[in-house]
């Protein structure tokens, strides 16, 4: 995929996050990442959706150095970057601070998996890091952001989770690439406002999915023995 | 009705769920039977609904061979084929993950009968299925989800009753055919929202509509002695 | 104003409340009186609105004989009648199941005055029926339940307070005519969400609005002294 | 700015509060003020906004006189009077009846710091007036609830807490103009909805969000070191 091509790609997918209307404003920003050539395209910072064009998007190496276009990259582009450095397998990554999941986030705590709908997406609950430290928040915030999420995910693998909460903040997701990265946004705040319903109307008290269930409904759709697709 | 006449019921049906916003990506599928040929016309599998078109639809046998069409039917046919199976008078169903009956179904709870919107549709609590077993999960898993659905409605007219819940999955509706199912759909979301908010105002404990209640909006509109509608 | 002009003003304001979400298919109606005449338009029983245009609005007289039109009217029609009859100054009525409202009827709960939102449209609590007994509802249903509404404005200025409950069904709403019942159909909605959230928010216990403040908002827009308009 | 210029821009706000869905009818009031004339422009009283345009606006002088325009001004002039002598650097006002903020208002309660989203925008609690007294609402009332509202921002910078809850009433915000304070009326809708439905997920018993993130996240975007745009 040639750089003006993820270009066009990142900036559909920032679009993507408006008309799903997960956010306002500049409530938001998704990029993607070329492998071969270690650089990142991500939306510049500061600027809203529709003053922006494909060509606007920012271009950074691995160490956030702007290599190519004129506006600064997206404040929060260490977070990504430590991302990508960590888990090797993501492609893209999304981040908002649509409604329903920043209100998870706000309580610190994850989303238990309550049903299918969440098995056939995310393979099990949905972490929530810990809150950051003054000391950690005073220092590099956004690159420490991005340290205690990779810690969640020490030793899985991150296409079968491509979500985490932060605490006091906002999700992020991610996937193979930025197209796949908006898609499991869209997904994550359906479930957390599916799963936030179902604590009400269960007194606070919702049964978890069983464990046989979340297996069965993920390896439907992933791996060697899925059929949910027309082909693998 | 020609097999092409219920291809495009199919399709429109299925794209119904998606203008209300019922269905986002592959959630969910639509079908209908010719019981003439015992031929079942379904939505393929894992592909999102802009992508198809009426001819586009899945033909199988009752047993669930491919009998027309190029597409893999929804990997929910056994589901659907259980239901046409064991419920003679139902002609088209609906399956949907729509958010607010789908918190009803992770909460492993039946809509009980808050009110006439609820009597003028449905006769009765909305029942919600068991929550399957290991061994029929990894055993016959559609199927099985489709039998302990019948089990729900032995000896019941499953006409007055188009909407089952599955604990932990989504709601399932029927009805005379595909556009009826899809309507059940619809009505079902609403009384699943007036459902919870009415707990919510009510502190856990709403009252149930009287059963001389139901049974008056029910037979106003259903029956001998209907006059809901214009003519019988 | 003409027979004619009044079934364009019905049609239209049927039309509104799909417009507005408070109707899907066929959960609604709303009529207008023509005092002169003593005739009532009202939309015609189960028809979608779609299906319908101005000139196929029924007409009765106020025993609720078909004076004009080939369609037969509302299944609700005695219920608006006995309000006609009842509440002199009442022009147009108006009934949904809108989903925030039919909550707080599913409850059994009237509408406290939380907020000058309310105070500035309604004066008062909004009043909620109680549950009819077997006998009326075995009787003549729509007509007894007209009479229970009224039987709750009996000494009070109707338009005053446009609006009341159904316990287990669904709110009526009235104004001057049929544009009016409907805009408080519609102020309704949203004040019961308001009120519900509220409800949440204060765990339950939210303060009444005083009542020199309730005072204060009705006049200020209705009545001798009120200075909300352009001109009285 | 020419007067012509700051209707135009007043006008425009007035309809964004429409089409970002926290207006319907009459709810609400968008005004702007001429500092070097002393003159404000401010939506005319109680007309819907579809029956305006820009010239439509009123302009009055500090004590409330009709200085340009036929058109009466809105009824809550005088706070927006009150605020804009007292809180020197507001350029702009809007009110709404938007249906989470003032669901806060009816509780009395100030909105807490739950999260990043809301100390990106406001700098601390958005705090809540106290009801008014009978007297207060039988005298000058418009004029002291402005006061109560200023006496919560003695000493304080109205540029870092662009928004105030009027207990039982409905929120203000305001800003550097007209654009801003609607912007604020938009964010401050949103973490209205959040806060709640974190209160909700948390069982009542929200984190805050520590000081430090506060600070972190307030001055990344304002003042000397903000660093959040692509220039300061």
């Amino acid at each position: 995929m040639t750089l003006k091509a993820i270009k066009k790609e990142v900036y559909e997918a920032n679009l993507e996050l408006v008309n799903r209307k997960l956010v306002i404003y500049t409530w938001g920003n998704v990029s993607a990442i070329d492998r071969v050539n270690n650089l990142v395209v991500i939306k510049p910072r500061g600027i809203e959706y529709e003053d922006l064009c494909a060509e606007d998007m920012s271009v950074v190496d691995m160490e956030g150095n702007l290599v190519e276009g004129r506006l600064l990259p997206s404040v929060d582009l260490d977070i990504h970057l430590e991302i990508y450095k960590n888990l090797e397998s993501v492609g893209g990554i999304a981040h908002t601070h649509s409604t329903w999941a920043t209100a998870w986030c706000q309580c610190g705590r994850g989303i238990p998996v309550y049903g299918t709908t969440h098995a056939d997406h995310f393979y099990g609950e949905i972490p929530c890091t810990r809150q950051l430290t003054k000391e950690e928040v005073k220092g590099e915030y956004e690159r420490n952001l991005g340290r205690i999420i990779c810690d969640l995910f020490k030793g899985r693998d991150p296409l079968a989770m491509g979500a985490v909460l932060t605490a006091g903040h906002g999700p992020f997701t991610w996937g193979k690439d930025a197209k796949a990265a908006v898609e499991h946004s869209v997904i994550l705040e359906e479930l957390a406002k599916m799963a936030k319903l179902s604590l009400d109307i269960a007194g606070g008290n919702c049964p978890l999915l069983p464990d046989f269930m979340t297996e069965k409904h993920y390896t439907r759709k992933y791996g060697a023995n899925s059929y949910f697709y027309q082909s693998k």
